[in-house]
Parts: C-alpha cells; structure tokens; sequence
C-alpha cells in the first residue's frame, strides 16, 4: 500500500478518537471550540502515524496504540499554538488557516494550549486503555520527557536563544534535536511500547527514532527555503526573515541533503529486521526527508 | 503543633525535593532559570501541605507523597505564570516578586510555564516513586482532570468571559469551584491515593476537598478586598480594579464570610472519623478559611 493510503487509514482511526477527547469537556464552549479549531485544522499526523506505525511493525494492531497517538497530537497542537504567539513567532498562518491567536486572541490562545497538554496526559493515563499500568507510565514518561524541559520546551528555548546569532553544527543540533527530534523520539517509543516492545527492540525503534527527528527538521529547514507559501500553509522563508540558524544556512544546502539520506539510511537499517511488518515506517522515514511540505 | 510548624515540616520535606526537579535538566540555563525563580519564589504551599495532611491522616509518611506534592506546586506556579502574562491579568507582581514575564520576558514565561507544567508529569510517572502503578495512575488522572480542560484551565476561561460581566451567585461557583477547586480537590485526592485510601475513606476525602476548594476562593475575594498589598504580596484590590466577580460582590461580604464558615463545618465532618490523624488536615481547613494572606 501507498503511504497516502496508509496516511488515510490512519487518519480514520485517529481522527474520531481526537474528537471524542471533547466528549466530556462541558465546561467552557469557548475553551473547547479553540481547542478543536487548532487540534482539527488537518495536519499530516506524521506523529501519529509513527506510533501506529511502530505499533504494527510489532504485530499489534494500530489501535492498541491510540491514546498515545491522540496524546502526541495534542501536544504538537499546542506547541505550535504557543509557538505562533505574537512574543513568540508572531505567526499568522497555519495550515493554511490563521492561526489560534488570531481567531480567538491571545489569553484564550494561551490557555488553550495549557488545555490540549494537559488533555494528553488525561487521555494517556486513562483506566480504560487496555495496555498494562507499567507500558503506560513508561509511555508517559516518554512523552512527558521528550515535550518537556529537557525536550522539546527545551529545543523552543534554545531555538530563541540563537535567533539572530551565528551557530555551529553541534549547536543547531542541539536546538533541532531538542526542538523537533525529542518528541519525534517519543512518538516512535510510545509505539513500541504499545507493541510491547523488549529492550533490544525498543533500542532499535529508539535509533529509527533519533535519526528521523534529526532529518524532519533538517527537511524542514530545506523546505522553508525550497517551498511556496502555498506549498506550505505558512509562510515561506519565514526562517531566513527571522534570522534562524537552519541547516542550510550553517553547513550549506548540499551538505543538509546529504545529512539527511545519510539519517534516512541510518534510520531504514536499524528497523530492517522487523521486515515487511515495518514498511510504513520504513516509508515514513522516506516520506518525513523527500515531503514538498 | 501547630500549623506553622507543620507548614515548616512540609517545606522542609518538599523544597529539597522541588530543587531536585532541576538536577537533570541540563539543556538550557536560562529555561531551568525561569521556571526555578518561580518555582522557588517562597509560596505558602498550600496544594503540598494538603497532599501530605491527606497522606498523614491515613496513617502513611508525608514522604510516600512527594512526587504528588511536588507535581501539584509545579503545575500551581505554571498556572501563575501564565496567568500573570500581559495577555491574561497582566500583573507586574507576584509573592512580593516581579513577576516571570517581567523578569524574563514574555517569551521564556510562556515556556517557562510549558516547561513546570509538563514537568509535573515527568515526576509523577516516575518509575522511582514507590507506589503502586494502579495509584500512580490514578494521581496522575485526577491532577490532570484537576489542572486541564473540566479544571483549571476552563475556570481561567469562565474567569476571563465573566470579567467586566454580573454574574449569579451560580455562575460565579461554577467559575470559583473550576479556576481554583478542582486543583485543591485534586491535591487532597492525590494525597489519599498516596495513603493508600479506600472507596468510602476516598469518597470523605473528596467531600473535604470540594468544601475547602471552594471555602479558598471565597476566603481569596474576601482577601483582596481586605487586606493590604504588604499582606498579600501582590496588588490588592485588584478583582476589583479588573470588574472581576467576587464572593462580596455577587452576595455581599457577610454572606460570603458564612458561606466559608458552612464549608468549613462541612469539611471537618467530612473528615472526622481520622481522628487525631487528621489534625493537620483540620488546621489546613481552618487557615484557607481564616488566613490574611
């Protein structure tokens, strides 16, 4: 199958279930429609797909692993809320929509990214997800690590800090690592914990994992100078406007590509015993490096 | 003893605990900064006392409880953090301080506040905390409920759609009970869960936190109407600087001053059967009600 097709499969399984985290959120409407607004704008999912993926790449059916998938959507959601914030990005645009400030102003913007993580950790820790209490405090520590303070908080930091200054290799590693690959990590992780993953599995989908997150935003750096504003549902070239250290700007646009298949091979080897079982995260990797957007 | 020596037994137990929050987060400074200014900015810890007294009433050390207790301080602070942003109530003070974004910038609070709130989580999954993963689970679901979108986070919406607006007596609970009750609620519960409580004794703790969550607030309009900024630490009067519905507002001071005392008289019953045990508990009660600050 297509990674479009697989994209789709996925999407039907995930898409209802985000929807149902609202089900009994009946206290304030308006704190619910922003929510949803910016959680169902229609992204790629690519978080997602890398649980169920990791998950089936194990022989378990994707579906054990949707409050994990629903969980790292929520928390990408919100961190792109409070990254588009005018004393953040200042970002206008998202999915080709405007963003949640600029719908619903910024206090309820704020709060409505304090309501979509702290959601995740709800859905995450919820009695009614059959997999065992051990799987699933290890699934959280994944996830609460890779988007926190020594994760991807900690990336957003870093990314501030070198706005306008010249980095080094090693430094945009650190922030792109920590911006965009930790969470990427935890998305592959979470899978394969719901896969009931033993060490020396879980060591491999976790190398899967670091080279993906690297590449991702290596791509993304490609991509922010390659393609249109329409390509992109945001901005084109925003990076370069705001003086962000990228990959193409601090070792060349020859040498990010080729960093990025060398990711893209490291990551295909290291998942290659799990067979046919693990062809959409094999595609997924592919798709994460050579993606128009 | 008495309830400032218990207030100093429960901070010795905790504030060595929350520096350690710090020991592993070693990718950005200044990140680790701003959310330990805040952090260590000298609060009453209230949410930890109660989650030790709970813990203490069942017979259980305070310190099987610290993860909680150090979670539920990390989630308060985040929650003045964002609070305090110029988008929300803008305040310049907090605990006698300037407040994160006036030390920091808006940019790094906004983080700062991701980063304690996610953090929360880190250390409450923490496969070092022994206890049971059953309760662990079921702390982290009631801090979570507690904290997000039937929470706290809606209460600061309903907060912010009534300022400015009359309000029912009703209305007013609704916003009260979310903003600030449902997180006391959750310590109190968290700390039962951490003193391994049964159904019956779990159901006389969450009545004694619904009565005091709610007995808090109260006890809070009435504060800042009465009590000057010297006492409080922060501007006072300021609910009604900002048109914002209060308890003497909406049903008049005298009311408002029965109503904490029914609450009170409720909460103690509530816990009753705990004997001796529950002294702690009891004090905590009667200080939310009769505190100046």
């Amino acid at each position: 199958m297509s990674l479009t097709t697989e994209f789709e499969r996925y999407k039907n399984i995930l898409e209802p279930e985000l929807l149902k985290s609202f089900d009994n959120l009946n206290i304030s409407d308006n704190l619910n429609e922003a929510m949803k607004y910016s959680l169902m704008a229609g992204g790629k999912r690519v978080r997602p797909a890398l649980v169920f993926a990791a998950t089936e790449a194990l022989g378990a059916p994707a579906e054990k692993a949707i409050p994990a998938a629903s969980a790292l959507e929520m928390i990408h959601t919100y961190s792109l809320i409070h990254d588009d914030l005018p004393a953040m990005d200042n970002d206008d645009l998202r999915r080709g929509k405007p963003t949640c400030h600029k719908k619903f102003g910024e206090a309820l913007a704020i709060l409505a990214g304090d309501g979509l993580l702290t959601q995740a950790f709800v859905r995450l820790a919820d009695p009614r997800w059959n997999i065992s209490p051990e799987n699933k405090l290890q699934v959280i520590t994944a996830i609460a690590t890779g988007a926190g303070a020594v994760g991807m908080v900690a990336g957003q930091v870093l990314d501030m800090e070198f706005e306008g200054k010249a980095c080094t290799e090693q430094e945009l590693e650190k922030i792109h690592n920590h911006k965009t690959g930790k969470l990427l990590l935890a998305s592959v992780v979470s899978g394969a914990l719901c896969g009931d993953a033993n060490a020396e599995q879980l060591q491999r989908f976790r190398t899967y994992g670091e080279c993906i997150g690297l590449a991702f935003q290596i791509a993304d750096d490609i991509l922010d100078l390659t393609a249109t504003t329409e390509e992109l549902g945001k901005d084109s070239k925003s990076d370069l406007k705001k003086q962000k250290a990228t990959y193409p700007s601090v070792i060349g646009m020859e040498k990010s590509q080729r960093r990025a298949a060398d990711l893209l091979a490291q990551a295909l080897d290291a998942i290659s015993p799990f067979g046919e079982k693990a062809k959409t995260l094999s595609d997924l990797a592919r798709f994460i490096v050579e993606r128009r957007a």
